[in-house]
């Protein structure tokens, strides 16, 4: 445990994708491992030196955890979450992490530009380097979860764009546009819903190794992915309205269409009977020297198609 | 900090859309200062006089936060909105607040004409000179609410209005104006809910910066929050209950016109088979000079319609 | 405060619907005031007297408030609601009351027969005069529950009838019943929810005002309308039920019908369409003077239909 | 309160439908009363013995009230309920019970068997004696709990019975039994919720009267109506699961058959047609003479319900 | 009670499918006997032996138990449940638990590969043989907790199979996959809830009989089966959004082939009429030599198709 004022930063890449910093000052100076994809050796050595509990290093082996704290007194055992979307799909990425009191570690399978942009945060202002390493896990949950907003953003674009569809000139393509939406939509609240709980557990006076001063961040955290978590859930229930709107939408057009065609059919039927009438072989009774009844009749398939779309309009059919 | 016992009100505008007031009296005076639109210089200055917290900051200069409240010691941080109807959209304007014991420091980008009110509400009555910053504070949420109650009264009436368009004379365009009504209440909800905690979280006894006495005023602010989200809800409620109402009946009204029309095919499709035999030119074996045959046929024509129409009849189908 | 052991019941009506009543004995003995729609004048007179709150009586002022309890230390200030029934209206009447150790204030803007039977009750059972204000407030409460019981009892028969017409004979009007009763059911609970929640602070232990014999009273009265909050929540689910069964046991019978009259069309089509050969001019090449011909024809006409059928039955298709 | 070693069993049925019972052994003996449908006198007498609440004799003397316990500090009052099923109603007897240290109550409208198996099995195993009237109440309300299992059976088998209908041969009978299972696990859940709340207190340490090992029981019999709740919640998202299946899976079916004889319909129409044109009287134009243009056209006819066929298909129409 | 610091493993199986084994070494040694399908008398004997409660021993000889933790003092009896997937049906073996200081019962109807896989881990590594019987429980429940995430990511495929099917090229096969998945993931979702309580109920300070060390990995497990419990929730979302969607993509597509029918017949009706007015006997007055009327008549039947279409083309009909 380093005890210099001014920390020494001397990055010591051990292997491909593995950092170890010194950060912090004073009495928070802290070292920070980070780890991108270890080998079992590695991960080895590390539970050697840090002394990290069976449990945790399980956890870390295998993937698809869920977000969440658990306490091993000399350390915390944090897992949490960034998120992608890859085009109507949200991969969340893992990445694990053990806070002690002087050390941090973070473990991750996939390059995390959220972690630099974090390091550079830290690293810029003289004032957060008297903070430890919480504060410094904290600035890479806060890059984590300010990524979330653009993605959000985004989203509620697309549902604007939707709903706006909805209402004017919606296609199947917007259904199965509002399909996807809620698609990703459920995929992502699963993920914020336990981060959200973890920064929760993390603002609390639950576990000392998180200073009070740096659970006042937690908490603005867990507020804003609170506030992260009802967007989502207003943008279901958004999309839930867009949908019903489409579907009705939809299924008003098609009825108008078909009892427009049934009209045009309904219309025809009573001129075919009248002709065929006409051309009945009963030449011997027909009135057929009647010039009055012909003239009469032709008249009659000109009229009855008019009587019928007066009544038909009448009763409000069309 | 004021000890005199009758308040100096003396407005010092050092920028367009900034005040800066003298209120309250004895132990309880304060400086509430309002900034409107405050550039990076007037928060700098800000932050430095009144030892703010970095955290806080960086809230006020981001937008779209959550209603909230943080604890800072010497003061709290408190995210309020109020909230605004323009058309069928629910636009929130943010308001910021730096509540300390004799200090109350108000930021928002729009101008609130709450929070003129509530200056003269607090000038108006000497006995309010002696409730100090927190119950200023509770004037202007107080406000905020009180303009929430005839938003509502206006959907209501709206709601009530398509209630009964949906039962007599619903067209296409009630059922878009029930989709923004939903759109509407779930933007509505989505304030409302955060708001509500917060002003729960002020009635309590959480924070020594809020007066015992100025906390039973939150706690009806709460109640009334509370009754606004019931409300909404129950708004909801209603407009799904209106939405199924007029699917139905509008789906109840079109089977109705099918049934008709498809009612006039079918009973013109035998009697054009009849003559339809009539007009065959088997004219050596048909009966063509039989005029029993002739009138029957033409009988026929008559009462088969009418035999349909009374079998229809009696097994209910029209 | 009266200490006399036998309670002086001496009306001082001093304006039209205003009482002014000494009722209890001994320890318990109070005093209550029942004002009906008060004018400002006597609020004010009012406030004085008790030095009620401001807050209190800003809400004595305003309509609209939700159930609640404040509690102002010397006393309480209470709404709760009463409802009635019009047609298919929940109308709910507001009674504000400040419930202290020796008064109990009730005001309200309508004639409530609920504070008259309590007022008997109160006044028939001696031992009742030994239980103080809070218990005359419990009388009122009771009554007002139990005005909640034949409501309900009536829509659970309306229920019982529309569930029945559903299955075997329902008319569009069976569902606008079921749409009113819905409307009907949400507007109750709306205001029966708050009221519970009342009743359940008042059973508790957090008023000294209350005594703990009464809190027993109150904790029965909590347990009633939960009930009634759970009838009116089985009522909707069993609306809701009764709603599916309607809606497609109505499209059931909508599609035999259609169904019906699509086969009839389709019978008729193909024996339009033979007569429909035999009418053709070609007479030369045409077999006409093949009886064998004209037989089987006609004989077609006749087993087409059947055969049509019998193929339609065996494939389930009516 | 006896203080025999052996308890002495005497009945005294001092009226019709009453039991007076000495149950328990040595410090826990009892007297059990058992009142079936009580008179006003035998009810006064009652309430004058044990000096019981008039709060609880009103209950009493009320039906449909909500499963709950009332502490008097003395006894406890408690009301529970058993649940048979007649057709798809589920009926609920009261059980009305005042729990003492020496003594236990109960009241009913309807004789209840679950009372008397109770009463074997407490007097069948000696090891039972030493246990108070708190152990056999529990005795009472695991008979009428135990009694639950057979009836969600019996439903769970009528579920499956439906699920499998559902899939392969599901008539409109179908569906009206779905809506009956329905109606019959929303009133079933009704009762059961109050009455695990129940159990759940008297499983608890709150009621001094019930023995911290009789709370264990009462822990085991709130696990096993948890366990049926969750599985008449279970059983009604199969019911939903299984009527969304068998509306789609109808409206497939009615789709089908729809789609049949439209097409037959559109496949006679053009033959109509062509005959038709065959018998128009223009006999001087018309190439009457041209046996390829009559065996050609009679070729047609053959032809293109063929080809009609071919294009439905490879368009996927049927 | 053994107290020798390497355990002897000795397994005394004095019965088909019964085990008894010592496990563990020094302060944490204890006694594990497996029972499958025990009989009534192995079951005295253990009650005898172990001085077991009756309660308990009713729970094992009955079936269908909820998952569940019962505080006897002396030992814990837990009830968990195995899930196995058979075809779509979730099969869940009962396993029951007494978990004492020295000692572990497990009692099965059923052979259960988790509890092998449980005592290998636990012998092949000497670091686990100093954690007790709570420890080896853990084992068996993280065996069980494990064998469900196979299971799970089998119907996350089939979900992802049937989400693309859905918009591709979805058969009514596709939503009778849909049905049997929801089926399944509700019946999951019975079993994994309990089993999530016990494993937070175990994890907590509640019982002494679960050392604190231990204690942290059934807050794991606890933690994996919430993740379970939210991935079934999710996967029931996601199939619900596939099943409105397969829904509506089928009466989509559905009423398009209704309306091209629909629209070939409207065509036909129009030309029917003409060619039977062509057909008519009043040949006197019909002007059958008018060639024009002839070519035109003709052409008219050409044409009169063509517009149509176009009309129906330009208002959107097809």
């Amino acid at each position: 445990m380093l005890d210099s004022s001014i920390p020494t930063k001397q990055i010591t890449s051990n292997a491909v994708g593995t950092r170890n910093l010194d950060l912090g000052r004073g009495r928070k100076a802290f070292q920070w491992l980070d780890y991108l994809s270890p080998d079992e050796a590695q991960l080895d050595a590390l539970q050697q030196k840090y002394d990290l509990h069976p449990l945790a290093m399980d956890d870390v082996r295998t993937y698809d955890e869920r977000a969440k704290v658990l306490d091993f007194g000399a350390y915390l055992f944090i897992t949490i979450h960034s998120l992608t979307r890859q085009a109507q799909d949200i991969i969340d990425h893992e990445l694990e992490v053990f806070l002690g009191r002087a050390f941090l570690i973070t473990i991750h399978d996939e390059p995390m530009p959220e972690i630099d942009r974090a390091v550079k945060r830290f690293q810029a202002d003289p004032h957060r380097q008297d903070l430890g390493p919480d504060y410094f896990l904290y600035l890479i949950a806060d890059e984590i979860t300010n990524a979330l907003f653009p993605m959000l953003d985004q989203i509620d674009d697309e549902i604007d764009a939707t709903e706006e569809e909805t209402l004017a000139r919606a296609t199947p393509k917007t259904q199965a546009r509002i399909f996807k939406l809620k698609h990703t939509l459920i995929q992502m609240r699963r993920s914020v819903a336990p981060m959200r709980d973890v920064m929760n557990a993390l603002a609390g006076t639950r576990y000392s190794i998180v200073d009070a001063k740096t659970a006042l961040y937690y908490r603005d955290l867990y507020d804003r992915l609170s506030r992260i978590y009802e967007l989502i859930e207003t943008a279901r229930d958004l999309l839930g309205n867009a949908l019903e709107t489409y579907l009705s939408v939809q299924s008003n057009r098609l009825n108008q269409v078909m009892k427009a065609l049934t009209i045009i059919s309904v219309i025809f039927l009573p001129l075919s009977f009248i002709v065929g009438w006409g051309g009945m072989n009963f030449v011997r009774f027909m009135p057929l020297d009647n010039e009055l009844l012909y003239v009469g009749l032709n008249l009659s398939l000109l009229l009855i198609p008019v009587v019928m779309l007066i009544f038909f309009k009448n009763r409000d059919w069309f």
